[in-house]
């Protein structure tokens, strides 16, 4: 059965922050659904580019050269090995596009991991 | 040089439909900007799954037994090897999330096939 995913629907389901939940598959990649609100870690994916798109909200990813600012509408593809710290000062909407095997923290291993997210 | 991608701004650089634009590029992935209206052709892709994600209008994704509606802000994943026939009455804004081999009109080369998409 192929069934639609409306995106705000997915985004009622849940309150909490820094937890990304699975709301689509295709090929090697996941489509993740986050609410965040404050700083996250530094950390990098080694081998693993990660995108970043804004649903509501505004959100800043921090990279050790320069920052890049979103907001609803935008996107951006932080590519493997580059450092970064997403930061909401706000609670933000974003849709996450990652391989599979990415970890929220990368290579840290912290509370924040989510090594097995949750399927909405 | 890491850069944000307004998808607006995206679709503001062109204005014919079915010729798929790359915007964005993860992994083995390829995110693109395509403006529809109308009916496309009936095709597959026999190993790779496809995302259509609407921005703008409304698309329906015909299939064989059933179809899919939908409007701004939802999203349907076609999974590999499924006949789909995307058809919009009106004008419509869509991100597509596919992998790099992936051709617009699948096994099928014709008048719509677009081998090598333009990048914006």
């Amino acid at each position: 059965m192929i069934e639609k995913v409306n995106v705000e629907e997915k985004f009622g389901r849940f309150e909490e922050h820094w937890k990304p939940k699975i709301i689509g598959e295709l090929n090697d990649s996941y489509v993740k659904a986050v609410k965040v609100q404050g700083e996250f870690v530094w950390h990098d994916h080694p081998s693993e580019d990660e995108l970043f798109y804004v649903v509501k909200g505004r959100l800043v990813i921090r990279l050790r050269d320069a920052e890049v600012a979103l907001g609803p509408g935008e996107f951006v593809i932080i590519p493997h090995g580059i450092e970064h710290l997403p930061v909401a000062q706000e609670e933000a909407h974003i849709l996450l596009l990652e391989s599979k095997s990415t970890v929220n923290t990368g290579t840290l291993s912290n509370a924040r991991t989510v090594t097995h997210p949750e399927r909405l």
